[in-house]
């Protein structure tokens, strides 16, 4: 077991993942800024550009610039500086960092006497469950998401198959940027971004990563996965479909079958208490039954070879995972359920949705068909 | 004088800020991975969905799996784990990382018994001279932003004036959300994406992170700053101009005015060996002599008080500054020149290009012009 989480928290980011400084302090920074969480006692110290916006944003937070923590002024400019006198003011002798805190932060703290624990866990374990005004938000994210499906699905259904099986829209070739433009602009029209819309066909698909890219084609899978953050709230949705325009060959079918089967069994399997590894375990056995197992050879993996799920939020990865690594879900978590199987010989199906956990068991938070041919 | 960066550097990153990781290694991750670069000697350690797209990615990297380095099975899912593997393959007992470098990895490795000398500076100097091909892609984003600025000022310039100064286009109020997502569709159209996309009118644009809202007005300064990422190069854009739609009343045109002497002084002491603050320092006593000082009065600043400049490239901020803090200006080197001018119960000013730093001066690597009053 864990210890539990104690003590005052230092948080510091810039434009990164500032997710535990957005849910602490409710500020998401341009520039670099640093909070301390003492619980009651929270300081938050931003640059003058941004001390307007964090006032307005931060109730119940101290905002304050570097010059009135009496850092003195060639000093300013130093975010470490900052972080030393944030929590100087705060007058404690220990604090907590989470494991991404900044190497010169630690060390300007250690040199000023301050005890660090570096916290491998979550600085904020409340994270994971989500408010219903979270779940809110996530469900807005995953509206956009649903509707830009439509549009791929439409455009896949609407295309026609040209020579060499390539599939033509509009009198030009369909390829996989087309089908991404057009989803990112609906997400853009929904108020998200999208960074890494996967829009993959063929052998493409049978790596997870793969953006895609280059005409489409029939008869083979074409798996879009979208997940867009939306602007304003900062919380993400995702969702995965895979097509086929035209008849799938066998072998493809048995593929979406049984990718399709597993995710019906992993959803209902979604209840407060069980353990993410037993929902794992269960996908990647019936998988193996199948006839899929997971290989690897000459740097080529097949089968599957990726978590069933992972926590979404103000991060598109978060906890809990459903995977490998213990875990155990919990009403009010917002998970992905998304199995998948690969093969660059056939290609790849992956269907995911994403559901909060309740006690009467796993809520698609929009849902979308699952439909293989088109 | 800063001592001069030597030894092997270590580098972690995850979906965050990636740029120095992306700049060494060639590979821009999705999940977690680790680099190590000893020079000549380059490993990264990606976790099995990256693997495949790592290799085709990064010649002349090693490209690894954590079950390569011989890493226990039940620590192949800590990072730390990966991070000290890593250095240890490389033979070496000491290493570099920056200063942003994740806290739990720092205390691994101390705990391996490797010394770690965390670099306040630049992990890859070269970085602020840009290659041509690095030109090149920031070209490519700046040229979707000045699209994106044409898409806003005709959007400005068609508008029509409606009750109480209000703008209205199509039948309906112009706002700065509606601008905003015109502006935000052609820069997806041209391959890139925009976060915080800035069209803030009246009171808000004299706040330069107000992102803006609600109804734009007649007779009020309009600050549009438009800065895109590309998504397949990843190198970003920059471009700031000030609009008015209508006669603007004197004190606004004497603020414009004032600010554009100043961005062109500034622009014509844009060479080769000249300092950043030299540049920062004579706009801010430019705009003190022409009777805007910079003060602060009941937290509201007033003035200049941002820096004259910033470098551009895989960072939207980047070395080098142009500002109080100690720079020297480089043959290479991408900068931005945007003086501004705040005050909220006028608005704000601000007008921005982005410059390549070449021996005959700046060359402002896309124009548009500064027309004030649309």
């Amino acid at each position: 077991m864990a210890k539990e989480l104690t003590g005052t928290k230092v948080l510091v980011e810039g434009a990164g993942q500032c997710s535990d400084l957005l849910y602490g302090s409710g500020f998401h920074p341009v520039d670099p800024v640093v909070f301390v969480d003492g619980g009651r006692r929270r300081t938050l110290v931003v640059p003058m550009l941004e001390y307007g916006r964090a006032k307005l944003e931060c109730p119940g937070v101290r905002v304050v610039l570097p010059e009135e923590l009496g850092i003195p002024k060639e000093q300013r400019r130093r975010l470490a500086a900052w972080v030393v006198a944030a929590v100087q003011a705060h007058r404690v002798k220990q604090v907590v960092v989470g494991a991404f805190f900044p190497a010169a932060m630690l060390r300007a703290l250690e040199e000023a006497g301050i005890a660090v624990t570096v916290w491998a866990g979550a600085m904020y374990p409340d994270r994971a469950r989500k408010r219903p005004d979270e779940v809110a938000h996530i469900t807005q994210a995953q509206r956009a998401a649903v509707a830009a499906m439509h549009t791929a699905e439409a455009m896949l259904r609407t295309a026609t198959v040209g020579r060499g099986g390539v599939l033509r829209l509009g009198g030009r070739v369909l390829s996989s940027e087309r089908v991404r433009e057009e989803i990112d602009l609906v997400l853009l029209r929904h108020g998200c971004t999208a960074r890494d819309t996967i829009v993959a066909g063929g052998a493409q698909a049978a790596d997870p990563h793969d953006r895609g890219h280059g005409p489409l084609r029939a008869g083979t899978t074409i798996v879009v996965d979208i997940f867009p953050q939306h602007k304003q709230s900062h919380y993400w949705g995702d969702i995965t479909r895979t097509f086929c325009k035209g008849p799938p060959p066998p072998a493809l079918a048995a593929l979406y079958r049984t990718v399709k089967t597993a995710q019906a069994r992993a959803l209902a399997m979604i209840r407060p208490g069980v353990k993410g590894p037993a929902i794992h375990g269960m996908i990647a056995q019936f998988f193996e039954e199948q006839g899929y197992p997971m290989t690897v050879k000459d740097g080529v993996v097949r089968g599957f070879f990726h978590g069933t799920g992972h926590g979404v939020g103000l991060e598109i990865h978060e906890a809990p995972s459903i995977s490998t690594v213990d875990s155990t879900l919990a009403a009010g978590h917002v998970v992905t359920v998304e199995p998948g199987l690969y093969d660059p010989d056939l290609g790849g199906v992956r269907i995911e949705d994403t559901v909060l956990v309740t006690e009467r068991g796993a809520k698609i938070l929009r849902s979308y068909p699952r439909r293989f041919e088109v």
